[in-house]
C-alpha cells in the first residue's frame, strides 16, 4: 500500500501548521476517506514534492507559508515600561510607596479590565497611542509587598464578582465534593485566596467553570505538595511511592480485571488523591486529548522535581546553584500557565506546543514564576522547621554571600529569566504569528503577571526580609 | 480580531485527524496566510457549523469522516494462531521442543522476512490464504527459553547483516563516543545483544541509522538504570537528584547566562548522562518536535517508576499487587515501542497519539512487555543481592501463594494484559483506520513480539525457574 504522506517532517516553526495539515490530508487521501471537497481540489497532494520542502511534504504547502512578517509582535516589544524599582538601601516603606504610587505609567498592553469575555484585549500588537492611565486598575495595592529591583508587571485588579464566585465554588468543592481538609485548616485555605489567584491569571476565561478547572487543579497540586512533601504530614521518606500512586489519578492505570477496581478505589483513599482525581476529571471534560497529555507531562515533571528536592533533603545535600535551578525547572509552576488555552476555551495545537521555541518560552516563563515564589516565600520558609532550600539560601551557601547579597542575586537571576522569557516569546510570535500561538503566548505572559500579583498581595502567607 | 477556529474540540477518534486539519486551516485563514489553494476551495470554512459537529468545527469535515468501516482490522483479528504452550508439569525440554517445532502454523500476519525496507509486510488486514510456512524464520530457536502457558508470538529471525552492523556501530558509539563502560563490562555489553534486540523490534526501519537511534536510547536507558538504580553502583539513596540531573539531558535546562554552561558541562560528567545526552541528540535530529516531546514524557514516566520502586526498596515496603502493577506501568518499556514511528521513518500525528484509546493501547502494550521482563528475569533477580521485587514475588507474598503459584499467576496476568492490548489495538484500528494509525499499531505489536523474542533467546542474561 503506498503511504506517501508519512515521511518524517522535521518541522520548522513557520511551516509547522501547514505541514501538519499536509500530513493529515495525505493520510486521509491514502485511505480514501474524509475531507472529500478539500481533496478534490488538491488531487496532486501526494505527488511532486517541492524541491525545498521536507521529504513527503506536498508541493506548495511549505513554500506557501510566509517566513513570518513581523506583524504580530509579542510581549517584549510592547512592554517597554515595566515596573522595576531600583534596588537601594533606603527605607523599605519609602520604596514601597514609590512603587505603589498611582502615577506609575500604564504599560499600555495590560488588559483594560477583567472582562474575561474574549480575546479583544489580548492583542500583542503595540499600541500607537498609549491609553489614558488607569492607575487604580493596574498599580499594586497600597499594602502590597514590594521587592526593590524586581522586574514585574502590574495587572488589573481581578474582577471582584468572579473572585467571589470562584472562592465560594472552590470551597464547596473542597469541603463537600472531595473532603479535602479538616476544619482547622480552613483559615489557611481561605488565606490562599485561590479565587483572586485564578481570576488574576486567567482574565480571558469565558466562564466561571473555565476558571474552576484551573482553581481545582491549583488546590489539588497544593494539597499533594503539602500533604505528601511539605509541612502538613509530608516527608521525603517513601515519597516516590506516594507520588506515583497519586500520579495515576492523572495518568490512569490500565491493568487486569482483578486489580483495576482496587486501584480505582485507591484514588479515594486520601485527600491528595481525591483532589487530583476529581480536578483531573473536570479538566479532561474541558480539554482536548492533546491538552490533557500536555498537562500530564507537566505534572510528571513536577513530581520529578519534588523527588529531586526530597532526595537532597533526605541526604542533606546542598546543591550547586545550577543544580538548584535545574531542580526548580521541574518543581515549577509550569503546569499552571500551560493550561491557559484550555482555561481560555481554545487550543494551541500540539505540534506548535512541541516546537523547541515554544518549549523554551514555557520553561523560561515557569522558571521566572518559580523564582518569584522563592523570593516572596523566603521568610516563610526560613521560619518553618528544618532547612528549606530556596535560591537565596543556595546562592548564599554556594557563593559565600551574605543572606542579603544572596537574596539580591536571586532577584537578578529572576530578572534575567523574565527578560529572556519575554525575548523568546517576542521572537516566537514574530516567527509564527498564528492566532492560537499569539493568544497562547499572551496567556502565558498574563499568567506570569497574575502569579506575581498573587504573591505580592498575599500578605496572609508572605512577608519580606528586611534587606533594604 | 475574529478567531473562529479556536473553539475547544473534544476530539473523538474518527474525527481527530479531520478536526485538526480544520483548526489548522481556520488558524491560517484567520491570519490570512498559507494554504491558499485549499482555502480558496473552502471559502465557507469558518461559517455555518454542522449541527452535529463539535463547536467550532467547520461544516462537513466531521460529518465527512466515516465512522470507520471495518476494513482495517488489527492484530487481534489476525492472530488466531498465537503460541500458547499448555502449562504442564511435563519435562521442560519436551515443552521447549514442542514450541520450537517447525510444524507450528505460521500466524500469517508475521513479517515474511526482515527486509526492513518498507511497509508492505506490515498490513493488518487478515490474509485470505495463509502463505506457505517458513517455520525456520518464525519459530523460536532450539535453545530458546520456553515458559509454558505464556501467550506470545514468534518473530522472523532478525536479519543477521543488520544485527552485525548495529552491533559493531553501537559498540563503537559506547566505547569511542561516550566512554560508556570500563573494559571489564564488555562481556555484559556484548551479552545484552542490543543489535539483535533492535533489529527484531524494528523490522521496518528504513536504514541502519534509524535502528541506531533506537539502539543508542536502549543502551542509554540501561546505563542509567544500572548505574543509578541497580547493581552497577546504584542506590535508592539520593536517586531523585541523580535522575533529575540525567533527565535534563533529555529535557534541557533553560537558565541564565552564568549557570547554563555549567549545566551543559555536567552532561559529560558520568556515563549515564553522557549516554542520555548523546543518544537524545541523535534522536532529536531524526524525530519531529512532537515525537521528541512524546519521548520525553515517556522518560519522565520511567523515572517516576524508578523512584517509586526505590522508595519501596528503601522503606522495605512490599506493595499490594495493584500497587506493584501501577509502579510497573511507569517503570516500563513504554519509551521503546512509542518511538516505533520515528525508527520507521514516519510520524503518528500528535493528536492521534494523545487519543485515550491510543494511550490505552500503549499502556497495555508496555505493561504486557514489562511483565515479560519480570518472568524471564525472575531467577536472575532472585540471585542478585537483596530482595528484588517482581510480579511473581509480590503475588506470592501478598496472596499467600507458593513461589511456583505466584509465578504461574504472573503468567496469567501477562496473558490478560497481552490479550487486552490486542483487543484495544483491534478496536482502535477499526475506529480510526488512518494509515499512520494502522502502521503505528502494527509497529507497537511488532515491538512487543520482538521484545519477547529477545528475552526468550537471551540465554546469556536469563534462565527459567524449574516449576514445570
Amino acid at each position: 500500500m503506498p503511504d506517501p504522506g508519512l515521511s518524517p517532517l522535521q518541522s520548522s516553526l513557520p511551516g509547522a501548521a501547514a505541514s501538519f495539515t499536509a500530513r493529515v490530508l495525505a493520510d486521509a487521501a491514502a485511505h480514501g476517506i474524509a475531507l472529500p471537497h478539500l481533496l478534490a481540489e488538491a488531487p496532486d497532494l501526494p505527488a511532486a514534492p517541492h524541491p525545498e520542502a521536507p521529504a513527503g511534504l506536498p508541493t506548495g504547502l511549505a513554500a506557501g507559508v510566509p517566513a513570518g512578517p513581523l506583524t504580530g509582535l509579542a510581549a517584549a516589544d510592547s512592554v517597554e515600561t515595566p515596573v522595576e524599582a531600583p534596588a537601594s538601601s533606603a527605607a523599605p516603606a519609602a520604596d514601597a510607596a514609590a512603587v505603589a504610587a498611582p502615577t506609575r505609567p500604564d504599560p499600555g498592553w495590560v488588559l483594560r479590565g477583567p472582562s474575561g469575555l474574549g480575546t479583544a484585549g489580548l492583542s500583542l500588537v503595540p499600541r500607537a497611542e498609549p491609553p489614558a492611565p488607569r492607575a487604580a486598575a493596574v498599580a499594586a495595592p497600597a499594602d502590597a509587598l514590594i521587592i526593590p529591583g524586581l522586574y514585574w508587571h502590574p495587572v488589573p485588579e481581578p474582577d471582584p464578582v468572579r473572585v467571589e464566585e470562584v472562592s465560594l465554588r472552590i470551597k464547596s468543592w473542597a469541603l463537600d465534593e472531595i473532603q479535602l481538609y479538616p476544619e482547622d485548616w480552613e483559615g489557611d485555605f481561605d488565606g490562599f485566596h485561590v479565587g483572586r489567584y485564578m481570576v488574576a491569571c486567567h482574565p480571558d476565561a469565558p466562564t466561571i467553570e473555565h476558571l474552576m478547572v484551573a482553581a481545582r487543579l491549583m488546590v489539588a497540586e497544593n494539597a499533594v505538595d503539602d500533604c505528601y512533601c511539605e509541612d502538613l504530614g509530608g516527608s521525603p521518606i517513601g515519597l516516590g511511592g506516594r507520588l506515583l500512586m497519586a500520579h495515576t489519578a492523572l495518568d490512569p492505570l490500565h491493568s487486569t480485571a482483578e486489580y483495576q477496581p482496587v486501584w480505582a478505589e485507591s484514588l479515594h483513599a486520601d485527600a491528595p488523591r481525591r483532589s487530583y482525581r476529581s480536578a483531573m476529571e473536570y479538566f479532561v471534560r474541558m480539554a482536548t486529548p492533546s491538552q490533557a497529555d500536555r498537562f500530564r507531562h507537566d505534572m510528571a515533571r513536577l513530581h520529578l522535581g519534588y523527588l529531586a528536592e526530597a532526595a537532597w533533603d533526605e541526604t542533606n545535600h546542598v546543591p550547586e546553584v545550577w543544580e538548584y535551578l535545574a531542580m526548580r525547572q521541574f518543581n515549577n509552576f509550569r503546569p499552571c500557565p500551560t493550561i491557559t488555552d484550555t482555561v481560555g476555551g481554545y487550543e494551541l495545537p500540539a505540534d506548535l506546543h512541541a516546537q523547541p521555541a515554544m518549549q523554551r518560552v514555557l520553561a523560561l516563563a515557569g522558571n521566572a514564576s518559580t523564582i518569584v515564589n522563592d523570593l516572596y516565600s523566603y521568610t516563610k520558609e526560613l521560619a518553618s522547621p528544618g532547612r528549606h532550600m530556596n535560591l537565596p539560601v543556595v546562592l548564599s551557601e554556594k557563593e559565600s554571600l551574605s543572606e542579603k547579597d544572596g537574596y539580591l542575586k536571586a532577584v537578578e537571576v529572576h530578572n534575567e529569566l523574565m527578560r529572556d522569557f519575554e525575548a523568546a516569546s517576542a521572537e516566537l510570535a514574530a516567527a509564527c504569528p498564528a492566532p492560537s500561538v499569539l493568544r497562547f503566548l499572551r496567556g502565558v505572559a498574563v499568567w506570569v503577571d497574575g502569579n506575581h500579583y498573587w504573591h505580592q498581595t498575599n500578605t496572609y502567607r508572605y512577608s519580606l526580609p528586611d534587606f533594604w
